[in-house]
């Protein structure tokens, strides 16, 4: 296909690739570990306004606000350290096109444990044509991708014809409450793409994410051995139960869109702490982790039918029997989403994509939640995923393929000019 | 029995007991976990001095004096809050006696998940006879014993009629080094007592204890989910290989001193850490426990079984096969020991028991290690625990119960007047 866009935007983009870089390894050196966006958060709001000349917004999630929206996950942590920054492009009187969001979450996952990484995850390093670091992927290739899209537009004397947001959100990877709270607070537009890295490829469904926390908590005293009950032992009950539950869950129908994915809804135990003294017994662990749920399933059902499981083979323990394990739900509630890929919206993605890659664009779907959820599912405003190729997203030696990080950002610069149109600034 | 000791030293017992428990609450309060001793052993040394005359030495363990010692136990921890005190009572110029030592460890095992207690575990609170608090019955009460039967003699006009020692002394939660240094530094004596709160029974024999520590540290990825390989998930197969290794420690024929126990030799599975985000799969996870060995069976050797054991176990598993564990040994290497409870010092102890009691003294064996081990296996010493009777020790509420400690203050000095001989002051 022929590029809507004019060429030397594209060459722009190509001009602006050693900044693009430079910039994509300093905002990965900010440690902005979900509840700790405030630093990079700063660097951009400056960035949008000094370099971008755009009118910024930014705001802490207010959990009041979205407390009884649908997508709200209940938070344990504050936002005092995770503002949301908008930075948005008036639509000129008569707009050319349809009003846009380039969206990016800038919180990472812990990088812990740091000492198995072959470098430091806050010093993204170059090799072989990939970015090795914490967050490079996940998703500070696409925030750079979408930001430098907008800059080679600018830089090549353009603006979008319609209303444009670059939106830099915060607390992605626990609850999504920073790009609930943006809808919520009204920062809507006709369209809204997340350059998640997902290897150049449309998500047209996900998954939904609910965190559990599992406690043996016990004074549970086993006479025969005049000894506490021990809650590592206890431990592999709950486990071994997690574990049937997920295979349960996958043998299962699956959902129509996930129907050639081997287990799309798993479970992962993240964490699991327990003792402080190897000569005392533990008596409290703690597990944390998260069970994938498809769309159409209810949070509410999945919580009931996990807590139904768990207890069901507590109470075939005879400890566990006696002293149950509390069950309780924090941060991510996330439904799953379909989107509808047969529309305009994503026609536009997938000729942007066929016009730079010169070959279509394959669809993906997700066995992990996005923000993409909550404009599909409570703002009928079509969303996706497309971003870079990378791998290794929330473990040791995370990496991104810079290639295709120059890719998406020609593909978002060819997006935004058929969605929005083109505005020469001259004229 | 008769008593061998002055009557008025018994009464002066009765007459200080309100001080006696004040001080055991004051000592209780005391946050003086392994490794943070030095406070109270500050407070202790400044005791011996102003209110008991005595002479005190004051040092910290220096691993290098004794790092060589068959009794030595690798410290991961340094020893700077970690005083050793010993308070000297010289021997007449013509001894009546022999020469003796009553050792107390002050060092208490933590006090986690505080939560639990029924009160603060550092705000000991009486209730029913019984004193609540951490450490009070491991060991502060026999502490508080051993110093009140001292000085209840030296109250009533007496003093011991040889060398006689109170020593304080740290670490023996962990390691045991505090005793072993007073020892390597020539503080010994003929005989030694240790308030160890076993019941007012004199213990003939302990087993041995062993720290270990198990990794399971990988980037192992199982292709066919995309994944890292779950280390909590596999912690499973370590778990159960260490259940295992304990039920077949228990299916050997027993150490003829434990034949009466059911299980003398336990693992135990003290810390199990992995992971600390819900949605990432954790790729560290560290157990630590201790394991109970016999008299005669020697350190290096349960080293070398459990390893090749819990390897062996790991190899059947398809990833710890690829990545086997680590396992390694801290903190506790200490052997088992059996005392002589034939000997004179045993006849010695009974002899005070029953003139206390009016009933002769039982036996008592041990599942866990004490300071006791040193002087027999180390130093020819006759040495056992006597002390009062408690319970929960390291765990959730601990008690002690307040009667049982002033009759072993009675017996120790009872045993002290017999052992040493008593000097008239005035004389």
């Amino acid at each position: 296909m022929e590029a809507a866009i004019p060429n030397h935007i594209l060459n722009k983009i190509d001009e602006l690739w050693t900044e693009e870089v430079d910039f994509l390894q300093e905002i990965s050196r900010f440690p902005s570990v979900s509840g700790k966006e405030k630093a990079l958060q700063a660097f951009l709001a400056d960035y949008f306004i000094s370099e971008l000349d755009m009118d910024v917004d930014r705001f802490t999630p207010d959990v009041k606000e979205i407390a009884d929206h649908p997508g709200f996950s209940p938070p344990e942590w504050g936002y005092e350290e995770s503002d949301v920054v908008i930075a948005k492009q008036a639509a000129p009187e008569v707009p050319k096109g349809k009003s846009l969001i380039f969206q990016g979450h800038v919180d990472v996952v812990s990088p812990e444990p740091v000492s198995l990484w072959s470098s430091d995850p806050w010093v993204p390093v170059l090799r072989d044509g990939k970015m090795y670091g914490r967050g490079v992927a996940d998703m500070k290739a696409g925030v750079t991708a979408m930001i430098f899209a907008y800059k080679a537009i600018k830089s090549a004397g353009y603006k979008p014809g319609a209303h444009f947001m670059l939106q830099s959100v915060v607390d992605e990877e626990r609850t999504g409450n920073g790009a609930l709270s943006a809808l919520a607070k009204g920062y809507t537009a006709d369209g809204a793409l997340i350059p998640e890295p997902f290897g150049l490829r449309p998500a047209k469904a996900q998954v939904g994410s609910l965190w559990f926390r599992i406690t043996i908590n016990t004074a549970m005293k086993d006479e025969s051995i005049n000894q506490v009950v021990n809650v590592v032992e206890r431990g592999t009950v709950i486990i071994s139960a997690l574990q049937k539950y997920e295979k349960m869950m996958n043998e299962r129908p699956k959902h129509s869109a996930f129907k050639d994915m081997p287990h799309p809804v798993d479970i992962n135990i993240g964490t699991f702490h327990a003792g402080d003294f190897p000569s005392n017994v533990p008596v409290k662990a703690v597990m944390e982790g998260r069970v994938g749920l498809y769309p159409g399933q209810s949070v509410e059902a999945v919580k009931k039918e996990l807590k139904e499981w768990v207890l069901e083979a507590a109470d075939q323990d005879p400890w566990l029997a006696k002293q149950p394990p509390e069950i309780t739900f924090f941060g991510f509630h996330a439904e799953g989403a379909v989107m509808d890929d047969q529309s305009v919206f994503f026609k536009t993605l997938d000729n942007a994509h066929e016009t730079i890659l010169q070959q279509p664009a394959e669809r993906t779907v997700l066995s992990s939640t996005t923000d993409a959820r909550f404009f599909n599912l409570y703002y009928d405003i079509p969303a996706t995923c497309y971003g870079p190729e990378g791998g290794n997203f929330h473990e040791i030696d995370e990496w991104i393929d810079l290639q295709s990080v120059k890719q998406v950002t020609k593909v978002y610069a060819e997006f935004l000019s058929n969605w929005c149109g083109l505005i020469s600034k001259e004229s």
